[in-house]
């Protein structure tokens, strides 16, 4: 169990890829969701596979527990999602105390590229790199349930570079 | 990943302990349930604990995952099940080609005695037990989750002898 603070931000240069590594491609979707409660499924492009329950104590909180699972599983869960599928290859980046997870998407959200840091409630400040766009953190529109179901619409690249 | 079927049916006598073992005392509740999807989290008397996450195609038919957890988590999510927990003390009956599982029910289900058999989609009827009471496979009411919730009402003896 993880108790989960997140700060999520938009990312319209290219200047984060001279610090990451390379990515690790992933499939996801949410299986279920009710109230601040949800259960998703990863597949990862290198076979493994990860089960997620997110527990909400509010908006900003959530308890995590995370299971490895078989990618069989996964992939038969997917198939029966509620949510709409995405996909994403994920970098890392550590800057300062903390770790940066900068997600570029496919399919029609390809170019959308939005990096996140999950904090400590004791340790709620973290370094800002200089190559962070506009925050996104309560913008309901940027949740990855909410960009698999379009949340964005159609011609999310005019409004995001407003 | 198994696909279930179900067959479940009261009991009102107690005919079938002499062919019982010893049961398992466990603690359940379903953490978030959306459509035919839902996942449940079971805290067992020896320690162990279980997530299963049941994902529906039809009424009948459901393909359902399970997964071993640490009894701290099954414990942390319990406390915040959407769903009401509930307690049981299940047995075991082999009969003919099947296993029968039997769930005796504590606190305000106290006397509440259900019968289950899983089957294979390719041999729908199993040999039944003479000690099985009425079928109600198909009665809402009689899912874990709708007797947590109160289904049979506080008077549910008187309804139940009828």
């Amino acid at each position: 169990m993880a108790k989960e603070i997140e700060r999520k931000f938009l990312i319209t240069s290219d200047a984060w890829r001279f610090e990451a590594g390379s990515g690790i491609r992933m499939r996801q979707a949410v299986i279920l969701t009710q109230d601040r409660h949800m259960m998703r499924v990863r597949l990862y492009g290198d076979g493994r596979a990860r089960l997620t329950v997110k527990v909400g104590i509010d908006a900003l909180r959530r308890h995590e527990f995370e299971y490895d699972i078989p990618p069989e599983d996964a992939a038969e869960m997917l198939s029966m999602a509620l949510g709409s599928e995405i996909a994403k290859t994920r970098y890392e980046i550590h800057h300062g105390r903390h770790v940066w997870e900068i997600d570029c998407f496919e399919g029609a959200l390809e170019g959308l590229v939005i990096a996140e840091v999950e904090m400590e409630e004791e340790d709620l400040s973290p370094d800002l790199p200089d190559w962070l766009g506009r925050e996104v953190t309560d913008d309901p529109r940027f949740t990855n349930q909410a960009l698999a179901e379009g949340s964005l619409g159609e011609n999310w690249r005019d409004v995001l570079s407003v």
